[in-house]
């Protein structure tokens, strides 16, 4: 197998070195040759992956052609907000049967739509295949060696099982799913309540109260999911609860750390100007509450976001009108 | 409304705290009168729940009569091995009509029944009623009025309700809930994912394998409680997924610190003989698991457990076991 890893950030690195002891010929997209150029002479991603040992194996390049050329499966480790621009300039390296794995997380910006949706539009008449990787995976310790797991979706569970073999090894297993947009999903939301987690870290509400919020996190994406066509169990799953809680409980969280920032009286504008990575979150936050408006779900949570980052309520004031919000009957 | 608070542990002090800012008349009872008079004069329970003030308003007593006379709710707190003794004792006082309410977590040790199922056969022709307090709460922050929830659970819904509107107040949300056994069963069983969870930190492999056990340790938990006749979504809720976040989550946890303990090479009878307060999990390990093999019920995680306590297995290798015993297509 041939992969091609779209995006030389922490977890376009990550994935890539997996797939080089997957034993696959892997080579990872850099913007730049100087870049490029550098991982191969330090043997490790200074910038994005510190303290991990890159192999000789993996190939660096800036030249998409040679990225491209007779790849099986295109690993598309870029922020959201460049998938579409980034399939564009793929176009002219598309063949039929190629499989574009989407490992970034998010909506566009722009249109609302979702990542998958932005492929099945640039993928269109390519004769390429569409699947979606998501699971509890900080990319630090999956690129250390540590145990993870994560799951593959696609709509024919044939194709989930390609990327599957490619990329399984055995401290990065991966597991098979056909819920393509509950998968989804459920990847772009939990960066919503990552935030409110941050916040009630920031706030320094306690354990209890973080358990609570993530319960009823869990309940609101899952509402939100069932109402677009995703399968219930999928939220109880690697690509659900599993990541909603590594995001929300770890340091490494970029959402979450985000939201502490809120919590401190930081602006979403200032964090966004003074914070060298994309913060999902912040645009899943206005799009994913605007389509719950529209569908008619109740997201509270994320209404309660809205209204910090886009009109300025202060983030104690609106957790303390959620917590007072609740029913007191426990009903599913 | 009167409460009686039967255990003045960190669990029971808090509670009897709520009780008082609800507005009820609330005795806590202490095993001994110098213990009583402490917490009187000290306004603080300085071992269980230090630097948490304790009103006037809030009676303590060791004469178990005084305690009980009138009292309309009776928390049950102690530890779970003294719930059929406490109650035992309790037999003179006990009045129809009474509520008592397990907040205490485990199975009996003896004879692996629930503690509800202790409960009924203590309470028989006595024209009291059971019901179980359960949610993501630790003591300490509950006694510090930091916001949380919890879930009332009885038979039927009227006495549940007369629970939630005596404890509930503005930091501390009560939830009905009639599924009785649902409830206690995820009270039980966390415990013992809470010690891999414990195992996993001590052996420091990270968020993304702390956020996949947990996950997998949730739909062990539900597996079980619905073999037993629980309710799945009872799991999705705060006694389920809520509490299982807590206490795998947070230092205070008994349990998972137990694990961490486990994972340094600590015997289970060193840390029983080393530590204050008791390890419901490892009760609860032995007791599920006969429980599981006797109901044919797959619990990975609990069997592995019981190998490490029971059958000398490094936890180490137990949890390499686990990983790699996975399977490669997620269903649920």
């Amino acid at each position: 197998m041939k992969v091609a890893v779209i995006g030389s950030g922490s977890w376009g690195t990550a994935l890539a070195l997996k797939s080089v002891m997957a034993g696959n010929e892997t080579i990872l997209y850099c913007r730049t040759p100087e870049m490029a150029e550098a991982i191969q002479h330090n043997h490790e991603n200074t910038r994005y992956l510190p303290g991990v040992e890159i192999p000789l194996t993996l190939q660096t390049s800036s030249d998409l052609q040679f990225v491209m050329t007779d790849a099986n499966i295109v690993l598309m480790v870029t922020p959201s907000v460049y998938v579409r621009s980034t399939l564009a300039t793929l176009r002219p390296f598309m063949k039929e049967g190629m499989i574009f794995v989407l490992a970034s997380k998010g909506v566009e910006r722009e249109t609302g739509k979702l990542l998958t949706t932005v492929m099945t539009e640039e993928l269109e008449g390519s004769g390429c295949h569409i699947a979606v990787l998501s699971g509890p995976n900080h990319a630090e310790e999956v690129g250390r060696g540590l145990p993870a797991a994560s799951s593959v979706a696609a709509a024919s569970l044939d194709i989930a099982e390609i990327v599957q073999q490619a990329l399984h090894t055995s401290d990065f297993r991966i597991y098979t799913n056909d819920d393509l947009i509950g998968i989804e999903l459920a990847a772009a939301t939990k960066n919503v309540i990552a935030l409110a987690a941050g916040i009630c870290d920031g706030l320094k509400l306690g354990d209890n109260c973080k358990a609570l919020l993530l319960t009823r996190g869990l309940h609101e994406m899952t509402r939100f999911g069932i109402a677009l066509g995703a399968n219930k169990d999928t939220y109880a799953g690697l690509a659900g609860m599993g990541d909603l809680i590594a995001t929300c409980m770890s340091p490494h969280s970029r959402n979450r750390a985000a939201g502490e920032k809120l919590a401190a009286g930081e602006s979403m504008d200032y964090i966004i100007n003074h914070t060298y990575m994309v913060v999902e979150g912040f645009f899943a936050v206005s799009i994913i509450y605007k389509m719950a408006t529209q569908h008619n779900i109740d997201m509270p949570i994320t209404q309660a976001l809205y209204q910090v980052l886009y009109e300025e309520k202060a983030p104690s004031v609106a957790l303390h009108e959620l917590m007072n919000r609740n029913s007191k009957v426990e009903s599913h």
